[in-house]
């Protein structure tokens, strides 16, 4: 059936590039794996911490999810796998029904990866991607910043050796205050320098390694793999010094071998508790993937689907839930490394998990010596990238409403947590397009003289008559404005006694939803009721099909016209007198 | 201070009118507060029981919210009063928090005409009146149906006498047919006539009085007495055949005398529990009145300010409270009786308060004859006008989407209750307003032979070039649609291997929030990323003003110019060869 494949192909995109594989994009995509899982290796057992789970489980969201994915998702570089964002937002979650480290506490994230798996797959099937729509610029971006900001915070405790906590910013900075005077000097001593050390990674290690001689491209990609040198010098000082038995926080054993298979549990209070969570986490997870998708794919005028990338998220996080591990995205970082590496379609994905399985086969026993500051330096470095300053002082120069959605999503995130910071913006962000939507640009306008141009009353200098008003609506009629719509034609003709003719000249209505229309058949009759006609003039053909289905038309009490021009002319001669109108007034006229 | 008083009119509307009142005016009020008292006092008591509230509340609820409303309301001729979607709406919210008839199922209701009235005047004083635009007509219409419905089945075991309950119209119904074995028929035989007389008074009483003689208007007004003559007849009856020892339900003793004043208690955990309802009921409240008092204030070229409105039904609801009434809003029969009895300013609502507190003074000890089954035919043959069978197919024909709100409101009101009814109709409301407003219009255009006019390449015939891609933006870039922007762009460009040059024609886009210009400046890196331009034609003037605030002109890979020919001339003589073009193409493009 060879028609049915492209079909087919749209539901499961690696029909399309399995058929065209060869030696040689083989041999890309496994140069990039190689790099990639290097990366991913200790960012996974980072982001588990940062989630309160035990390190092997990041290994475990880093296997399954990446085959899903590479089977039914459409970008061909992405790189699926824990992110930054989505371990707080599991953190915060799992945190509220269950102590860290407890089996219901990784039955959360579980259930959390299932829901969040469940509820994308959900969306893409019902082609409901626009949701992620209400999430605006300002609103990702101040939550971005603001969760790098309780993230780095939060790691700060593992770099000093302390035990501190706090729901919120302030009081974690308290906690971190009250507890700092029984720092770890051993932990300090591996923490700090390996801090300075990543930082400078990320910043001078690839110029250094230039400089050394290395291509500019090799040198970047060496350079991401900072973290795993830190992560073996860490190794090492902790093992030869014997760190552990000086207080410095290890990771401990690790159990090695494959992800179990399990059925995730379907423990109906808890996903009373967590479907909210769940959809945020479903949402901002989505939002950050399909953004590096898009920006990826255009690099090389490819194309992602978004509704099919719900799908493929979705699956991902299915299969991690199965695999015991939390909720999965598509990061940034790893993406840029995996394209920029040479990906060339998502069986990269495939082989990258198929490194993290043998990873976490014969890898984890090395692990056990890894000091958990390590992983928190690797964390803090991370974040404190997305946090970004410049973005407040640009949104207040270019839309003071966007700039308010910008820090009330900050302040309610730094105040209140991740889920609220979410919900606050959203809201701030719909509140403020609504109230916008409700109050649409209108106009008077009259002619410009010798022409049959009509322009705003305020800005030109134009003819009209006192007892023709003439209405521009620069926005479609829908049950946002149509409340105004009725004020405002009823306020403009409270203000002009003399009027004996509205025009409402709906040149730029692209749309009369139900509600317009039902205030326009209000304004119909209360201009009819004080003997004042209202006509409509240049109405769009596909707005005036609808209307002719209605009895509006007939009910009108005025004619509809072809263009305000003739509207304006026909009814300002009928000044109410019945005779012919004076000479200065015909000559503005006609 | 003479200057002051017109600002502080805006906020006491009552300075307004009352400075020019004289004994003609006083005259006119005087006439209007009797026929609407007469009017109001079975209506009270009708609507109370509805409520499930003893029937002295609903006298109490016509005193001081009246007051309250003439002092701070700016409808001339709205009525104020217990209404009867309001009262299901409190009998619903009440009831899931006391049963009928205990002290802390009056003390909920009495709770929330308090917390209605606080929230109605702080939307008012805050400017959001525009919330209540989140209610589309076909919303409200569905609502308003379904509540008349829901109203109507509850009434009718009053009719014929049983007892029968039911949280779902599907469960009224069940358990009306259960208990119908049970019916009392000295009730039917006083329900049922009662039922008929006042259908008839509705449609052919105030034809026969004209036909009597009666001038068309009296006769109109006299017709709006009905429910009186059915009170005054069934109360004769009820004592003289002494009904209520025959198992016949009557009113029984009323407490005479005044309303009491009492402060509302403060309890939050109830306030826990009814905020949301009195939400609901405050912006359903507010959207009734305000379109009567519209209605009504165009009649007679007058105006109201919704914001004040907010504030005088707030004060109404508060004075409710404090006087042991429950949620009062404007009505729609009464007031358009006030408006038809001549009544020229609030001072009328005023006096039919005097007229409702001597009825309770002096008026209660004769209606506690008065048949349960008398106020039930009132509230049925009120409620059932409410009930709109045309407008499901109405939008049907005008709209898919409004039709998919209005049955989603019924359906949902009659499955799960009134308030579960109006939230889905607004979320369903606004999902689709949301899903349209993130895939607006835009169209690839060409230039229409020998003129310099650009129109869409799917409807006319137009001249384009393989290398230039033109795309017509119908709508302002905000962040619903900032995502769809850059699929859409970036897909046109993937579709067009040759194109070297993307104009995007701004001539219809009103804004660009920060979200619009992030996909911009989006757009522009991808396409750069591609090694093809992006320019923008024909930017309005304040669109491009907070453009030059931003570096996105300085990063433009492209230009901007003013009108699209000239965009189009410039870029599609750059066709990458370097050479001139050939002569064909010279003619199509000069």
């Amino acid at each position: 059936m060879p028609e049915a494949a492209p079909k087919l192909a749209r539901y499961l995109p690696i029909l399309e590039w399995a058929r065209t594989y060869d030696r040689s994009v083989l041999a890309s995509d496994l140069v990039a794996a190689v790099i990639v899982t290097i990366m991913l290796i200790p960012q996974s057992l980072a982001y588990a911490l940062l989630a309160g789970l035990p390190p092997i489980v990041g290994l475990y969201a880093s296997i399954l999810p990446l085959v899903a994915y590479a089977v039914l998702g459409t970008s061909r570089t992405l790189a699926v796998g824990p992110v930054a964002v989505l371990s707080l937002m599991t953190a915060s979650a799992a945190g509220a029904v269950a102590a860290p480290g407890t089996a219901e506490y990784l039955e959360a994230a579980v259930t959390l990866a299932a829901l969040s798996g469940i509820m994308l797959t959900v969306l893409g099937l019902l082609r409901l991607g626009f949701l992620a729509n209400l999430l605006s610029h300002p609103v990702i971006s101040g939550f971005i910043t603001a969760s790098g900001v309780l993230i780095a915070t939060s790691q700060v405790k593992h770099i000093v050796g302390i035990e501190a906590g706090g729901d919120n910013w302030p009081a974690m900075l308290g906690s971190l205050a009250m507890s700092l005077g029984a720092a770890n000097p051993w932990t300090i001593a591996i923490g700090v320098p390996a801090l300075i050390f990543l930082f400078w990674v990320r910043s001078g290690f690839g110029r250094a390694l230039t400089a050394l001689g290395l291509p500019p491209r090799a040198a970047d990609i060496v350079a991401k793999g900072g973290p795993v040198i830190a992560v073996v010098l860490t190794i090492l000082a902790a093992s030869l010094l014997e760190l552990g038995a000086k207080g410095v926080d290890l990771v401990g054993a690790i159990p090695s071998g494959l992800p179990p298979f399990a059925v995730p549990s379907a423990d109906l209070s808890l996903i009373e508790r967590l479907w909210v969570p769940a959809l945020l986490i479903s949402i901002i997870g989505f939002v950050e993937s399909v953004s590096v998708a898009q920006t990826l794919a255009a690099k090389r005028r490819q194309r992602i689907s978004p509704d099919q990338e719900l799908v493929g998220l979705g699956a991902a996080n299915v299969a991690s839930a199965f695999s015991g591990g939390y909720p999965v995205t598509g990061g940034f970082a790893r993406s840029a490394v995996n394209f920029d590496a040479g990906a060339r379609t998502p069986a990269a994905g495939a082989f990258t998990a198929g490194g993290i399985a043998l990873a976490s086969l014969f890898l984890t026993p090395l692990l056990s010596s890894l000091p958990v500051a390590t992983l928190a330096a690797t964390i803090i470095v991370a974040v404190l990238s997305l946090v970004d300053l410049k973005t407040p002082a640009q949104l207040w120069r270019y839309s003071k409403a966007d700039f308010a959605a910008h820090l009330a999503t900050i302040a309610i995130t730094l105040l209140a947590g991740v889920e609220m910071g979410v919900i606050a913006g959203v809201t701030v962000g719909l509140l403020l397009y609504l109230w916008r939507a409700s109050r649409p640009h209108a106009a008077i306008v009259g002619r410009v003289p010798e022409t049959e141009h009509f322009r705003n009353v305020e800005r030109h200098s134009v003819f009209t008559v006192p007892h023709v008003l003439s209405i521009r609506i620069d926005e479609s009629l829908t049950y946002l404005n149509a409340r105004w719509l009725e004020e405002y034609v009823l306020e403009r003709v409270a203000d002009q006694p003399e009027v004996r003719h509205v025009i409402l000249m709906a040149s730029a209505v692209n749309e009369i939803d139900a509600s317009g229309l039902e205030s326009l058949e209000a304004i119909n009759h209360r201009l009819g009721d004080a003997g004042i006609g209202l006509h409509l003039s240049e109405v769009k053909g596909p707005v005036m099909d609808r209307l002719e289905r209605t009895d509006f038309l007939e009910e009108l009490n005025g004619r509809v016209y072809l263009s305000q021009n003739r509207a304006f002319r026909e009814l300002a001669r009928d000044d109410g007198s019945g005779s012919a109108e004076p000479d200065d007034m015909a000559r503005g006229l006609i």
